[in-house]
């Protein structure tokens, strides 16, 4: 099954990249830009078939490796494959 | 309004960064992992009511800087914000 993790800043965590990016946005003329974020989205291949221990491995895979849980939120989203 | 873009490697394109984690996360012991592939998330908030504008300018802004469209695929989400 495939896992898809979402990893973005906690929100009073200074986001330099997405600053960058929406200056430069707005300097090409897309002025209705008022704010952009940078996150993360890494998918796993998993052999696992249960859904509820799909997520269980993967929130275990986000804490021990995939997200730094002090400045960072994750969240997990299963695909399910039928 | 909220729009989230997903930029993701092409398939044939080399991801070293996935395979990096792929292979930490197997000496990790979870060796359920058989792929792993990294991709960037991008939240705009943009001053922007009609969905169907906010898609089109936003894929105006992924053609023009926040993808790499030789080596990347882009998927644009528009969250509704009512």
């Amino acid at each position: 099954m495939q896992a898809i993790v979402n990893i973005v800043l906690k929100d009073g965590v200074l986001d330099p990249q997405g600053r960058a990016i929406s200056h430069s946005l707005n300097d090409l003329g897309f002025s209705e830009v008022s704010d952009v974020r940078v996150g993360k989205q890494i998918l796993l291949e998993i052999d696992e078939n249960d859904p509820a221990r799909l997520r269980q491995r993967v929130a275990r895979m986000c804490e021990t490796l995939l997200a730094n849980t002090v400045i960072e939120n994750y969240s997990i989203v299963v695909a399910d494959e039928k």
